[in-house]
């Protein structure tokens, strides 16, 4: 089987921003699929018409168009039943979808604080006009007043992400022994910040740290891993 | 196999508090395990000395005493893998551990912010003045100031229950089609409330509320839900 990802991609075509995205590309490197990606921009609706809608990840599969991550992220462990799973069964799953919307509504919302000036700037001159109209929209006051890249804000960040790490101190991966996608879909929104951003968020002895470097080792070679500013 | 509990009790020996007790005794129903329960109060350390620390629950078996709800989940786990899973696997054990620090971290402080001088005015006699000193201390102030049951707190927990409401919203339990673990360290959290509190925590036309309707109709025999406020 052959797929395409059209992948939300800033003014350098190697910056990938979508933590969305970025959740497709893991899970599809750790089932060991070969995922190729297309640059993809905000304004680009008519490339992913097929698929009903207007937002990335969209896979391009050889019966036809799949968007959501999550959505994708089924059926690739539906389609590769026998490679590593990303969910551990009907209970994972389950699970995996209450720390999606832990991740959504709580750690999500704290780092689009931190980084949204930074992502406007690394934008594609095309969208940003789309960008910053909808968003200021949303947050009632300018990308730039809106950011708040403070010690308060990133401490902010690290007490939010409390219950990850306590996990962390207990088991290598929110999975356990090995990594899933939950671990993917908290690692997407840190590499979120970092195709954005050069702020610093964990610090260097935080449990998170040390699982975001073993995780980031392991997929150094996924598409636009290259031009984050990985933490050091 | 025969078991007993240690189960921590008030003034009326039919009220059961301890959340920890309760998943405990939710772990027992679902795998079909009949496990008699013993009323224990704080003080009575003795009794439970055997198991090399003060607390409850404190599983007896043949084989000795077994203290600590998620050791105590694991151990019927695997003695009685035939029966439902409480965990569905290594995977959903290991987001379940992330459930428990979030229950814990998040929800549990609130529900004691509302809950807390009517559990002191359930205990026994003997446990008051434990239980008084050890929480003001931890409080820095008087259980009566501390405990807030104004609309603003309720409305406090219902916020931090977000991430668990979309998943309700998606799939009947926490666990997916069927309960299991993750479900009743939820659950007893709202056990814990109903054995000491007659405050209405969920709004009726939440899916939270008709998540717990589900549950404590099925568990309505287990010790000491005949003397939980149960909500209308």
């Amino acid at each position: 089987m052959s797929f395409l990802l059209y992948d939300l991609a800033g003014a350098d075509s190697e910056r990938r921003f979508s933590p969305y995205c970025w959740r497709v590309k893991l899970a599809a490197a750790h089932k060991g699929i070969d995922l190729p990606t297309k640059p993809w921009r905000f304004t680009e609706k008519d490339a992913i018409a097929d698929s009903g809608q207007g937002a990335v990840p969209v896979l391009e599969t050889e019966s036809g168009m799949i968007n959501d991550s999550w959505t994708i992220a089924g059926y690739l462990e539906d389609e590769f039943p026998d490679k590593p799973t990303l969910f551990g069964g009907e209970t994972g799953k389950a699970h995996c979808r209450f720390i999606a919307h832990w991740a959504e509504q709580t750690i999500k919302p704290v780092i689009t604080k931190i980084i949204i000036a930074d992502i406007y700037n690394r934008l594609h001159p095309k969208d940003r006009d789309y960008f910053r109209s909808t968003r200021e929209k949303r947050f009632g006051t300018t990308l730039e007043d809106f950011q708040d890249q403070s010690g308060d804000q990133v401490e902010k960040l690290r007490r939010a992400l409390a219950p990850m790490r306590s996990t962390l101190e207990q088991s290598p991966y929110l999975s356990g022994d090995k990594p899933a996608f939950a671990d993917y879909i908290l690692l997407s929104l840190f590499l979120w910040a970092y195709s954005a951003s050069e702020i610093q968020l964990l610090a260097a002895d935080d449990p998170i740290h040390a699982w975001q470097a073993k995780l980031l080792d392991r997929f150094k070679a996924v598409d636009g891993m290259a031009a984050c500013h990985l933490p050091r």
